[in-house]
């Protein structure tokens, strides 16, 4: 823990000796070459760790031309994001890959699409990052040729709906949408609403898509849609202005839980009785769906689980220069407090 | 927009010539270096970036041993962080400084203590960031010596309670707390409880004692208190032990959103009306605060401008070698729904 001590002075010879491999497997697992397995490459790291060993980033670069870092450029308003706990999980699950394998990851904030394509560039430009994490899919994206052009390994959250050389790690959610309605339909209502994402991004229309045939294959028509940027106080308003219709729904099935849990908060302001006036059900299944009340029946969409397998597909992609597609698990219903059987109407 | 342009072609000169300045001055302007306006700054990375400009890192770490990035390394569990709103909007805001510089933000969540020590290390060693933000500061915080002697440059998130040779960005959260209790006081509140932050951390601790001094100041006692570790989970937990007395409190003041979020739907539980029966407060206010029912009477603590004037600041210590202290205005009390007068008791 001296910062003064000089960790130079151990070598791979070090390391080699106490893990009891060769210097060889040792200096592939420290430059973090494919050919080693998962658990040597740990017990490695993990010796080199106990020992102090320190590479250089100029040493370890040279050797292997990677920058030991992956990279997330999230194009959203900052204040969308600071509401929409998805991201801080997945990026929590992303970092319990790349941290007890001292990679970094660099994250940037960008306020609209040009500024985003040019950072991709920089991240190239300046051997900033190995790879990088392509989330809120649009369609025909065009960041999927780009970072193609510029050669950055690139893994996208769902699959995009165009040609991509990119691995996808993608989960069902259409299966939790039909799910809620399902569960809703069965509980006896008939007007059920959503509350869609935005349009621009595939997975606000894949959602909006399943709930639309979902209702129809219940027999409830179309079912009204509003929609919306994703953002809390777009719930809210979307909320509001279906509850003061002449015929309000008896449910609505939101595209994520910040929003439907604005939507229980603004039922409430309402006078209207969440679930006995309206059930309502969410999306993510975030830590807050829990602890708010009624507590919320939503989708569990594990954003650390994704986060974590997002990480480990990119860093089989860029060692190993390709990666499969991974289908997490469909996203299952979660059912809670927040929708029962509808009282009157 | 096209990768395959080649934009090196875009020389120093031609920038100059754009935005009618010297050379020197662009490239002062572009190599980031102090004696440029921020106007004269902005205006020159705007017409670079217009023509396309993209020096390469090398280039640019030559010239001026900068690695063009700023670290944050946060000790939390992943699961606690991606339920805290508080860090996503400190980094949006942290954002909005570096995005339009062209500066990356390099990310790490360690899982404990002696992992941040060497996660800090490794970003020196590899010479990945210029400066850090430190957060969650604790008592004789081990992270100032050793940063302080690996020579990396940082701003503390409030005043440690040690010497430090680190500019410290703060805000008077004692204040909120204060008039939190003082608040309660005058609508009649006698038993006022407040379910804490973790003891190990300085913010956790100040606003214990803020609330244990307001409580005495008005005449009403210690006031019962109930440490946690800042998580949802620990706050549902602290009301429920609260609320489960023989004589409960009539009013909570929570450490932070999350807890007080929670604290209303485990109170709705049980039975127990906000405000009626319980008045509940909050610290932070995230953007869920607005929109649960009754909404947050919360203490206002801006985390996104708290991000912003903690990356000016360390900007400016990188840039001219030091840089004051900020104080940000005191966090006031925000008063909306969820605090009343007591109704009986």
């Amino acid at each position: 823990m001296d910062p003064a001590q000089d960790s130079s002075k151990v070598t791979i010879a070090d390391v080699a000796r106490e893990a009891g491999v060769s210097k060889g497997l040792v200096s592939f697992a420290l430059n973090d070459r494919p050919g080693v397995s998962a658990e040597t490459r740990a017990r490695i790291l993990q010796v080199a760790g106990t020992l102090g060993w320190t590479p250089s980033l100029r040493a370890r670069s040279l050797s292997s031309k990677r920058s030991f870092a992956l990279g997330f450029v999230i194009a959203r308003d900052p204040e969308v994001l600071g509401s929409d706990p998805f991201f801080t999980s997945f990026i929590a699950g992303v970092e319990t890959v790349l941290a007890p394998e001292g990679l970094a990851l660099v994250l940037s904030v960008v306020p609209d699409a040009s500024t985003e394509l040019a950072t991709y560039r920089t991240l190239v430009t300046d051997g900033r990052v190995d790879g990088v994490f392509l989330s809120d899919l649009r369609q025909d994206d065009v960041r999927i040729p780009y970072l193609s052009e510029l050669g950055l390994p690139a893994v996208t959250l769902g699959r995009p709906d165009q040609l991509s050389p990119f691995p996808s790690v993608s989960i069902d959610d259409t299966n939790g949408i039909r799910e809620s309605v399902r569960h809703l339909a069965a509980l006896g209502h008939r007007r059920i609403a959503h509350v869609a994402g935005s349009p621009a991004m595939l997975h606000g229309n894949r959602r909006r898509a399943a709930f639309t045939a979902a209702m129809r294959d219940a027999g409830l028509g179309d079912g009204q849609v509003v929609e919306t940027d994703f953002s809390i106080s777009a719930g809210a308003d979307a909320t509001r202005r279906l509850l003061r219709q002449d015929q309000p729904p008896t449910a609505i099935v939101f595209a994520n839980d910040p929003m439907a849990i604005a939507g229980i908060g603004v039922a409430q302001e309402l006078g209207v009785s969440v679930p006995d006036d309206l059930s309502i059900t969410g999306f993510d299944d975030i830590e807050f769906a829990r602890y708010v009340y009624p507590a919320l029946t939503t989708v569990g969409a594990t954003p650390m689980v994704w986060g974590r397998a997002a990480a480990t597909t990119l860093l089989g992609l860029i060692r190993t220069g390709s990666a499969d597609d991974i289908e997490l698990p469909a996203a299952r219903l979660i059912i809670r407090g927040s929708a029962a059987a509808p009282t009157s109407h």
